[in-house]
C-alpha cells in the first residue's frame, strides 16, 4: 500500500466513537448510515484555513479540537444529537507525527461530542484546510430555526460572551496557550445538552461564532423582527465600562448559543440554567419592526464601534 | 448586511435543483433532510486543491463542474440516487465574476446530476481548495462493496480508460482547453444509472479516480483476493502498444466504474451496455490468492512502469 493510504488509515479509523447508525465507515468510496425511523438529518459543513482561522503554528491537536468543536456547535444550535463527521483535510507537508497529534486531538473531542468518523479525504496543498461536515438527528420536525423568532420573544444567551475575542491577541502571539481565556478559543463548547433541552422551550437558537451583534442580526433578518439587547445584561468576560467590553459583543469565537423564547417559558430556562449548571442570561427583546438589532445602555441605543467578523 | 453574506447567498442559494427531502437548506445554523423511509444515507466527501487537482488558472466553471462531478460520481460506485451536497469552497481572492462563473458551472453540474445544494461554508485562504460533501440514497442494504468481490468474479470496466490521464499534459499548458479529450478531465460523466443498474448485477464496484492498477488493489485488498487484469481486453484511449498505453492504466481521473459480477450475469451485463449505450468490457477476474493486481499480456505478467497518482 501507498503511504499515503497507510497514513489515513493510521489516523483517521481507529479510536473514534462507535455509532450504531453507521453500516460502513472510511475506507469504500462511500459511507453508509441508517437513518432511525422518525428522525430528520441535521447537516453542516465548517471550514477553517490556518492563519484566518486558528494560527498556522497552533498545535495540531488544538487545531483539531478547535475544528471540530466549532462545526459540532451548529447541531447544538438546531438541537440535534450529533452523529457522525467526514472531515476533509488539506496538507501543505507529510508530517506523521503532526498528523498523529491532530489526529488525537480529534479523536478525543470526537469523543467528548460523541460523533464518529465516517469518511472523508486527505489532500496536499500549500496551506493547512480543514473542512468538517458534521451530522445529527433531531426528531419530528425543524425546530430552532433562525426564522422562528416572534415579537414579544425573550433573547437570551448562554454562558459568557467574549473570552475568545479577548485571548486571541495573545493567542496570535503564543499560539500553544490553551489555558485560561485561550480554553474558549481551542475548546469550545458545543451546548449539545441546552440545544436539545430547548427544543421544547425556544422559538428559534443559534450558536455564535462571528460576534453576537452581527449574529443576532441573522435571526432579525431571517424572521423579519427587531432585536433590542440591553448591555447591562450581556455576560461578558469584562464588565461594562472596560475597553474591551465592545470587543466581547463584537469579537466573535464564542460557540455560546443565542435563542428566543417566550416570556412564559423563564421560569423553564431559569430551572434549566440550574439543571446544566450553565448561566443562561435574558439579555433583550424582540419586537415588531424593521429587522435590526440596537444595543441599549441605560435604555438608549449605542452605535457598535465594530461589526463581527467578516472574511472579505 | 455584510458582503461576504451578500456574495454567498447570491451564488449559492439560487437555481439549484429542488430536493423533495429538503426541509431547510442554505441559510440556517444548519440543513434538515428528512430521510425516505427504509433508504440508506450513503455519503462522500471530496477534495480538490488548486494545482494538485486542477490548474489553478481553470476557468472557474470548469473548477466546479470537476469538483462535484468527481464527488457524485463516488455515489455512482455505490449504486445511490444523489441526493444533496455541501460546497466547502476556500477562496484566495474576492472577484464576484469569478464566483458568478464557479457558480454557474456549479448550478449546471447539479442539474445534470440532479443534487441540490443545501449547506456549506466559504472562507478566505491562500489558495483555491474546494470540499464537496456529497450525499444520496439506497434502498434496503449496503451493496457493491469493495469487501464483497468474490473468487470466480469477473472484473469489468465502464467506457474509455485513460483519456483524462491524455489530455492532462495539454490541459495544464492550456487550461481552459475544454473539448476532445479534456472534456473527460473537466466534464467526468458519474456513472449514475449504471451503479444504480448493478445493485442487482456486480458485487463489488469502485470508480476509478487515481488508476485503473492502483485502484483495482483496493478491491483485491478489501476482498482479499487477487485479481488478474487482460491488458488486450482493456478499453484504453490508445490502442496497446502505443507509448502512452500504460499512461491510460496508471494515470487516473477517468471516474469510469470497475466492477466485479458472477459470470452468471454477463448476459444481463451485455444487455445493460446496450441498453445505456455505455460499453462495459470484461477485463479480467478475481481468483483466489494474496491480495494483488497482476497485469497479463498474452497471459504473462508484466509490470507496470508506473503506479497511479500518490499525494505524498
Amino acid at each position: 500500500m501507498s503511504s499515503e493510504f497507510e497514513l489515513i488509515r493510521q489516523c483517521f479509523s481507529q479510536g473514534y466513537p462507535h455509532s450504531a447508525d453507521t453500516l460502513v465507515a472510511v475506507g469504500d468510496d462511500a459511507s453508509i448510515v441508517l437513518p432511525p425511523a422518525g428522525h430528520l438529518l441535521v447537516q453542516s459543513l465548517d471550514t477553517q484555513v490556518a492563519d484566518v482561522h486558528f494560527p498556522a503554528t497552533a498545535p495540531a491537536n488544538l487545531i483539531a479540537q478547535r475544528a471540530l468543536r466549532c462545526a459540532v456547535s451548529d447541531l447544538a444550535a438546531m438541537g440535534a444529537t450529533p452523529q457522525a463527521f467526514l472531515l476533509g483535510l488539506t496538507l501543505p507537508h507529510n508530517q506523521p507525527a503532526w498528523l498523529e497529534d491532530f489526529a488525537s486531538g480529534l479523536r478525543a473531542c470526537a469523543h467528548d461530542c460523541g460523533i464518529a468518523l465516517i469518511g472523508g479525504d486527505t489532500t496536499k496543498g500549500r496551506e493547512l484546510v480543514v473542512s468538517v461536515t458534521v451530522q445529527g438527528w433531531v426528531a419530528d420536525q425543524p425546530r430552532l430555526l433562525r426564522a422562528s423568532a416572534k415579537p414579544g420573544d425573550d433573547i437570551w444567551v448562554s454562558g459568557v460572551i467574549g473570552e475568545s475575542a479577548l485571548a486571541l491577541p495573545q493567542i496570535l502571539k503564543r499560539p500553544d496557550w490553551s489555558d485560561g481565556l485561550a480554553q474558549s478559543y481551542y475548546f469550545p463548547k458545543p451546548r449539545l445538552e441546552l440545544g436539545q433541552a430547548l427544543l421544547d422551550l425556544a422559538n428559534s437558537a443559534m450558536d455564535i461564532s462571528d460576534g453576537l451583534l452581527q449574529d443576532a442580526r441573522h435571526i432579525a433578518n431571517a424572521s423579519a423582527i427587531a432585536i433590542q439587547l440591553e448591555g447591562e445584561s450581556i455576560p461578558t468576560a469584562v464588565a461594562l465600562g472596560h475597553p474591551s467590553w465592545m470587543t466581547c459583543l463584537s469579537g466573535g469565537d464564542d460557540y455560546e448559543l443565542l435563542f428566543t423564547a417566550s416570556p412564559s417559558q423563564r421560569a423553564a430556562i431559569t430551572a434549566l440554567s440550574a439543571k446544566l449548571d450553565l448561566p443562561l442570561s435574558r439579555i433583550g427583546q424582540c419586537i415588531e419592526g424593521e429587522p435590526d438589532v440596537t444595543l441599549l445602555l441605560d435604555g438608549k441605543p449605542v452605535t457598535p464601534a465594530a461589526g463581527g467578523y467578516q472574511h472579505f
